[in-house]
């Protein structure tokens, strides 16, 4: 088993059979051990989070496909906090697709001039480079369309799966309790559609309750419940 | 006559018929000294530019209202540095609508991970709020759409007047023997349609001659001769 890719939250192995293995770690993103799912730094180690956050991404994944949603999942093995995905190529150097159901974050950093902090937003989809180097750039779809980094088409896939996703996730939270303000995913192509790849864990994703954010392991304890 | 608006290049005065007057200020943007069309201070003072800038607007004004292109331009008193110009409705507190044919300034900055400095690009288009605190934030048509700022299809009208503006400023920037690189301009809604408001200097757009940006000044002096 090769290993191909050491990420911040997760290692990528090659399999022999063509597929992939995510290997999640107990590390999450953040700045001086305070979480934050748009940082780019490894902000804590936490024993057993790599397990948790797996458990949480099947829980979605199984969900999305019994909904009829392509996603590169295959199958899990919760003890070696493995999962097994689908061959997928993501797009340019890695792509975040951010849903946002209220204004937090660098939504209201960029644009805090016409929207109060915490306002409902109607399922709004962004996109940003990953690029650390850059501060993870915005990016439309004429600049990914002019870059090279996917067509119109394959935007408009993305959105529109992007808006069912983060329907079914919310509804979820929702469910757990708590209120539910983004989420960020990674799509990636299989040569002939885009499918949604990566994990769809607590970190990912930014829900409230009682006037303040979870942390990720109340809010991943709520969502298994 | 009543001063409504003092900006860093241009103050605006209300007219008795409903109509607005531009004063060209004798200033440019740029940081110490050095002329940037996308800074956010004044950097230079140079005695005449006023009436310069005001002169190259009205040459490219005339060739879109020609063009049949709507504008707010009505008419210029050159010796004054004053142009009349009919009501429009800036969109938010203000936005700058700009159009790449080479990746340069803020586009490198932002995707420089995915192309060359100085790159073609086909007549890339993108918005920016004006938000001098927030760094002048890109934003994309879903962005101006939750937050009222505009319509989807105010935007796809902006779009499609930008490129046909810029395709005849360009073409007159080679015709003066210089490479047109990009520019950046303002629309207004007039309660019916978008239309270009604001200017059209040498202080709004990027071009290149002998391998080097060309000095605004310079710049005018090609297109005025």
């Amino acid at each position: 088993m090769k290993k191909i890719y050491t990420g911040k939250t997760k290692d990528v192995y090659e399999l022999e059979n063509g597929n992939y293995m995510l290997q999640f770690k107990d590390d999450m993103t953040g700045e001086n051990g305070v979480f934050d799912p748009g940082a780019n730094t490894v902000g804590a180690h936490i024993e057993g989070i790599g397990r948790e956050n797996l458990r949480v991404s099947v829980k979605f994944f199984e969900m999305l496909n019994a909904a009829g949603i392509k996603t590169h999942y295959v199958s899990a093995d919760i003890d070696n906090a493995t999962m097994e995905v689908l061959p997928a190529k993501p797009f340019g150097k890695g792509l975040e697709v951010i849903c946002r159901y209220r204004a937090v974050g660098s939504f209201i950093r960029r644009y805090g001039a016409y929207i109060e902090d915490g306002a409902k937003l109607p399922a709004y989809v962004e996109m940003t480079i990953k690029d650390d180097d850059r501060g993870d750039p915005l990016i439309t779809k004429e600049g990914l369309e002019v870059l090279g980094i996917m067509t119109g088409e394959q935007f408009d896939a993305i959105v529109k799966a992007t808006k069912e996703i983060t329907a079914i996730v919310a509804a979820e939270v929702e469910k757990a309790g708590a209120e539910f303000y983004d989420i960020k995913f990674e799509f990636g192509f299989n040569g002939q559609e885009v499918i949604l790849i990566d994990e769809i864990a607590s970190g990912n994703m930014r829900a409230y309750k009682d006037g303040k954010t979870l942390e990720p392991m109340d809010l991943t304890a709520l969502l298994l419940k």
